[in-house]
């Protein structure tokens, strides 16, 4: 088992469809696989990129975390709507049989197109054709889950409820969730499709709380690689942790044996929160004032005084307010995580204003030693305050990764319990 | 002039800023392209991807029609918020100059970020350093725009109000608008990142009434592509209009000298329909269902009793009510359509249901013998009416290509009016 996912050649959906679900041994092909390296500012490995590589699913730590960024997401979470604790665990196999396959450019179901015809086929069948697109699915299980089916004593110390942060403007209706997955591919069709076909097989055990689509990565995980920019124009987590940096990691990203409970060494904490940019707003605004509040310049992403956009920060050049100043370790007694967040556009707000920003996703050991308080820092004093607003929030608690064939999503939360 | 748009070679945005904004003869060089042919179920040109290639925005006819389909759009319907005539002229030159420059990779504005640090940039910064990715802008201007600045004796005959059609459920939030951009890009950050900025420039002259992002081609006008699924899972617009077809374009497609009014003469018409589907209930219908209701095979998209997807369907096979041979020219006298539609998903609908379907685009020669008379039929008897619904539709006059560096949108229809 390696700390990270691999990516190989992988044929296509309908390939591997034709030849009868018999499938490649992509598993034990994969599992000794090295990170993509980016060679053109991409975090795409290019040989990945011509074949529609897959992610491998199994591991000790789940894909879609140190895994390269995808280009893509689409992010659901779900309100439980059983009782039946044996029929959700039954739902968690499900879908870790449906995930298995997809992540390796499968349909779902073995006899999803060759089934009979008097059945809804086993797969919504978008994405036949399509290559798996390193595709990763990461599910995570939120406090409220905590409540049911007698799990109350599992619930991890570090799954602390976020509190309310200054300038806070939540939606009930895009906050929180009993679970979530996260679905990153290059391709929006073949991530759109992993959602919605667990969404259906869950049907009557779970419903979609709130969902957001990804357009675009804003961060990097692959080490020298460009940062993408976000809507505002800046490239922002640019000393974002990278998924070969195996030490950074362990220290600030993976659960450790002795962090407890047992049943989360190996997996993460992982926040989402739907972060409204007023783009018209910033949009009007100087460009000195912009780089001021970022910290860094705007065309080449370099922090204030410096020429590159890696090259060290020298904080004290920056405004006491700004963005990167406020945001570094050197200013949070070394608080780092690991973003993989993603831009989003949903339509327009009523008002003429493009419905924009940054959909937030931040991975750490613990929640009480990362995101929260970096975010009571920035968010009683970054000047970028001014022009973003917090509108949706949710934590969960991403377990370790499916070890084998054998093994399915939650097996350490729920199959140890009394 | 040629009749299509051709891709080449280009620069990233990053290198044409680097030199200052002189950047090279991209329309002299592209204006005698052809169209990209597929080589791989793609609508790109493999150069064409290797390099970012931009696509000539010069022409007889706007580019984004014929086209190659790009993967991913983000459309815009405006509502105009001036009665200076003058003003909005000016914005549509405005507007042509920053589409002519984002078609080819540059930045809006010649000192984009070498400008004043007083002064918001020209350019809102977040596709810097990305490549042209094949972007067109489409312009088009809706009924009510004809009800201002003295136009209304230059709204063509042609350009009607959509009836009101059976099932039709529309969304006045997400219906009409004076005018509209349709943004067509392989980088989803390239096309938000252009109706952002002309979003921007129209500030106090136009508003956003609303917009669509689409994260996924469905239709193909690239002669022998595989064309893309939708969400239901299949391949519908097979027999869509290449953009290769000279003939067929001009007859279905491109306004005639003779049709009047003179100023729409290489122009075309576009519905626009925002075709929600009933996810949930399609994926609990059995796979025969299914394919009675398209018409085709699911797995390769033939239609019923044929092999392949392009072989001839023999339209008495199907059921009467069957999409495909409701559809078919050969049930409607004939009419043809060019389909450009994307797919969409925009989070969840309050009751555990994404918000997703397909958001429709068509162009034609006369809406009145062309989506008209073909949505009466679909509306009355189309088997899938049961699994979808139209919820926002508007109708737009396109005017002819901008000819040339001195010409600007809209220029046929407001020159030459006395």
């Amino acid at each position: 088992m390696t700390e990270t996912q691999g990516t190989q050649a992988a044929p296509s959906r309908r390939a591997l469809i034709g030849w009868g679900g018999a499938g490649l041994a992509l598993g034990a092909a994969a599992a000794g696989g090295a990170v993509a390296m980016a060679r053109t500012g991409d975090d795409m490995d290019p040989a990945a990129a011509e074949t529609g590589g897959a992610v491998e699913f199994h591991g000790a730590h789940q894909a879609g975390i140190a895994t390269p960024v995808q280009d893509r997401l689409h992010f659901a979470a779900f309100d439980v709507k059983t009782e039946d604790r044996d029929a959700f665990v039954q739902m968690l196999k499900d879908w870790t049989d449906a995930a298995r396959r997809m992540t390796a450019g499968k349909a779902v179901g073995e006899g999803a197109y060759g089934g009979l015809a008097e059945a809804p086929p086993d797969d919504t069948g978008e994405a036949l054709g399509l290559k798996p697109s390193r595709l990763t699915l990461t599910i995570g299980f939120g406090p409220s889950l905590f409540d049911r089916f007698g799990l109350r004593d599992r619930r991890p110390e570090a799954l602390v409820d976020l509190p309310q942060f200054p300038g806070d403007n939540l939606d009930r209706a895009r906050t929180g969730g009993d679970l979530c997955v996260q679905a990153c591919s290059d391709d929006p069709q073949v991530a759109v499709h992993a959602i919605r076909n667990l969404a259906r097989i869950g049907f009557g055990k779970v419903a979609i709380r709130w969902s957001q689509l990804g357009f675009g990565k804003t961060s990097s995980t692959t080490p020298d690689a460009q940062t993408p920019r976000n809507l505002m124009g800046f490239k922002d987590g640019t000393r974002n942790i990278a998924g070969t940096e195996t030490d950074r990691l362990k220290k600030f990203v993976w659960v450790g044996e002795d962090d407890g409970p047992d049943w989360m060494a190996g997996g993460s904490y992982l926040v989402a929160r739907r972060i409204r940019m007023n783009i018209e707003t910033w949009d009007r605004t100087s460009l000195q004032e912009q780089e001021d509040v970022f910290g860094r310049d705007k065309r080449e992403g370099a922090p204030v005084g410096k020429a590159k956009e890696h090259d060290e920060p020298f904080l004290k050049a920056m405004k006491p307010d700004a963005h990167v100043r406020l945001a570094h370790p050197d200013s949070n007694n070394g608080i780092t995580i690991l973003r993989r967040g993603y831009s989003f556009t949903d339509g327009t707000d009523g008002l003429g204003r493009l419905d924009a920003g940054l959909f937030f996703l931040a991975y750490q050991r613990d929640v009480r030693k990362g995101f929260i308080p970096l975010q009571r820092r920035l968010s009683a004093h970054d000047a970028l305050n001014e022009y973003i607003q917090h509108v949706g929030s949710a934590v969960f608690a991403v377990p370790p990764g499916v070890r084998d064939s054998g093994d399915w999503w939650g097996r350490t939360l729920f199959s140890k319990e009394a």
